[in-house]
């Protein structure tokens, strides 16, 4: 199991704090939390303001479940580069007198993960995943390319932590590019701008900066290093309640990295090049609610206007 | 895994009419399908009505991630009676150099489920679950018992089918009522009634009857046979397009079965009961493609009128 990383900073006061006024809902395990009536309004909120904002792309919707085939994640390549944070889903095999067997033990909490055999099914890493295999399959693209809308989608990482900004199930707001390279990075460009802006105007202090992902040990840290120099990422930050400001967006090009996975190509046959942006919604509700206070009843006029038209 | 259960009767060319209309997205997994828009906004418009009906009923909204701490799954008996249903969250743990052989089995599709070990978490297989230990933390009830509202979430179930209507991971829309015996079993009876009501006033020919769960193995056959007798679980059903009418909602009287296990007291110490209603939201939307046709702008006016008020 993932160690457990410990508050640091104001992060275990903000969680307590959220605990007590029920916007959150202890379920007896780090980073998975039930959510009251206040949050979900919030989260909803900024949901709708980004659907909004993207109207004018004419992008068209698909919604994806919170489980892909495994066979998907094998191909990407995401267990090279982020065997920390997969989730597989593993499920019961076996006769009635080994189900009995299960039963008990796992009535007497003691180990049963020996009945247990891996299906053919993963935990989503990310809300854009599933749509390359299903945009590949549909054959060439039409000319300009498409914008998929993947709306808020529940995504896993397995790390446990006190941080309640550091979720291990959360909702990532994805829209995805994919066409030729320059449409694409102009695209994702910007997006970037355009998250920047949303966030000062609903009060937050979002700065933007070149970023990597948090990639597996030693070889990661050169796969970091390529990225920034690349520029392929950007995030935005804010304040929430730890030392220093959490990213609550990305912005990632991609290059033709998913499109030869899956091979999507362009209408002209030459492979497509991708990019995603992502809101971490939850994060983005979390620095909403630290930064205006718990009761959005009281939260400054163009805040809640912006976010509820109210 | 599982075995596949083939479709039967109309299923298969249901399923296929649905995705070539794109209405479900195929992932390369059978019951784990991506959604068109138009789906989308049948399953929400009728998410959207049961919220109007049930707000008369003051109740509280919660809502749960599709993941809970497995401990709460153990302490529930689901072992005991659904092991073929369940479905747990396996994840890396080892060393830099275990992560290069998983990663390397892995984009082989070979096998790589030695290097997974069990979490402390499963996915949640009704909605309601993490409703009772939520409950339960904040000590005895206030008089009149609580009705929670869980809203719409995902749940899983082992059981790859051909069946559209037999998806591995689809939307419960849950609402939990806990109080006196009496309180609980007349709100469960009353939102049957409710249900066949609105299922027949968006033109489904819906029916209702005594059931049971599908309990596994020979000692469920006895389990079922006392569900029914005691009549603590009704189903409505719908046509879909299997032979026989398809489950669309259930009421669900468990006694004090969940409040003895998490420990959840009436006012004056008494255990309380329980009662869940569930309604599935993805084959009430099949329900209604297949009955009206798979273009809702062509349904009929009293229809799109209870839906979406147009």
């Amino acid at each position: 199991m993932a160690a457990f990383r410990p508050a640091v900073g104001a992060e275990a006061e903000f969680l307590d704090e959220l605990l007590e006024h029920g916007l959150l809902v202890d379920m007896g395990a780090p980073g998975v939390y039930g959510r009251g009536a206040v949050f979900e309004e919030v989260r909803v909120g900024f949901d709708a303001l980004v659907t909004r904002i993207a109207a004018a792309d004419g992008s068209e919707a698909l919604r994806f479940p919170p489980l892909m085939p495994r066979h998907h994640l094998e191909s990407t390549g995401y267990l090279g580069t982020f065997p920390h944070l997969a989730g597989t889903i593993f499920a019961f095999e076996g006769s009635d007198g080994d189900a009995v067997e299960q039963a008990e033990r796992a009535c007497r909490h003691e180990d049963w993960s020996a009945h247990q055999a891996m299906t053919e099914l993963a935990l989503v890493p990310a809300a854009c995943y599933p749509v390359y295999p299903a945009i590949a399959a549909r054959g060439p693209l039409p000319a300009g390319g498409v914008t998929i809308d993947a709306g808020a989608s529940y995504v896993f990482r397995s790390e446990p932590s006190g941080d309640p900004a550091r979720l291990q199930m959360f909702h990532q707001r994805e829209i995805v590019r994919i066409g030729e390279p320059a449409t694409v990075t102009g695209w994702r460009d910007t997006w970037r701008d355009r998250a920047l802006d949303v966030l000062r105007r609903v009060g937050l202090a979002a700065e933007v900066d070149v970023a990597s992902d948090p990639f597996f040990g030693r070889p990661g840290r050169m796969l970091a290093a390529t990225q920034r120099a690349q520029q392929l990422k950007f995030e935005v930050t804010i304040p929430i309640a730890s030392p220093q400001p959490t990213a609550v967006a990305s912005f990632n090009y991609h290059q033709d990295h998913f499109a030869q996975t899956f091979g999507i190509a362009l209408a002209g046959g030459e492979p497509a090049h991708t990019a995603c942006l992502g809101f971490g919604l939850e994060r983005i509700t979390l620095g909403l609610l630290r930064c205006h206070g718990l009761a959005p009843q009281r939260w400054p006029a163009g805040v809640r206007e912006e976010l509820w038209g109210t």
